[in-house]
């Protein structure tokens, strides 16, 4: 396995170097099911304007995609820099199998990324953290809640 | 500015009601600035296949391709339910000024969703989490750290 783990993590680290030639920032990563990529992704953050897109959540998008699929069990990730807790998520949401990373999040925070400054946030009580939040209007807003729990043909995630 | 808050948030949570009788988890959110609504977002993980598509991030890339940035400063977001670790750490990545909620992770912990459970999990050390990380090749991921760092034409956010 550790062969195969090292040509997957060397994908990864190609499509970085990718991202970087396309002004995007330095991020790779592929999906392996069954030994074989099934998607890659690479930083489009500046590039398509979008502060989501993340190499690791373009990944999961085009794996689930292509097998059709909001469920990525059975799958693992190889991404050129440790998931930041946006992309740690979301693999938690995909129900991806296992991790294998490159470069970590301090080597991330030394080059200018907020990776290791949002898991710091993150761990905060939320009345500490540098962007607020209130809590307004939930008697309106449970209701939503109420009607998904007696909701018979919901489909669950 | 709390009755236009309420508004706003009074969108959300009837987004949150359109999503459910779409078949869609019970989740609505709206991005705000100057006063209007610049964006709105449901969740549409099960209905597009992407375990990426809460409310939230639907909102976020709405207003970004709305305002052609990857950076919404200036802007309050209104979201039926409290953000998970996904959604709260892109809302740092776009540098949102602060976040109003109606419902709260404990409440969404009830109706079967795992907010709560991700949240738990990144605060543990990694060696302790249900989703194993393990890092390899740091030698090559490293050098597109290295040629981002000394690039001079790069786009930073």
């Amino acid at each position: 396995m550790h062969n195969i783990s090292k040509n997957f993590m060397l994908r990864a680290i190609e499509l970085s170097m990718i991202s970087l030639k396309e002004d995007g920032g330095p991020f790779g990563c592929v999906i392996v099911k069954n030994n074989e990529i099934i998607s890659e992704g690479f930083n489009e953050v500046t590039n398509k304007n979008d502060p989501t897109a993340h190499a690791e959540i373009v990944s999961i998008r085009n794996a689930c995609n292509k097998l059709n699929t909001f469920n990525l069990k059975g799958t693992q990730m190889f991404t050129s820099c440790e998931p930041c807790p946006m992309c740690l998520s979301a693999i938690y949401w995909s129900h991806i199998d296992k991790i294998y990373y490159g470069n970590n999040r301090k080597d991330a925070a030394k080059i200018g990324f907020d990776d290791s400054y949002i898991y710091d946030e993150l761990s905060l009580d939320p009345n500490k953290r540098k962007i607020l939040l209130e809590q307004i209007n939930e008697k309106e807003a449970i209701k939503a809640f109420e009607e998904w729990e007696v909701k018979t043909d919901k489909t669950v995630y």
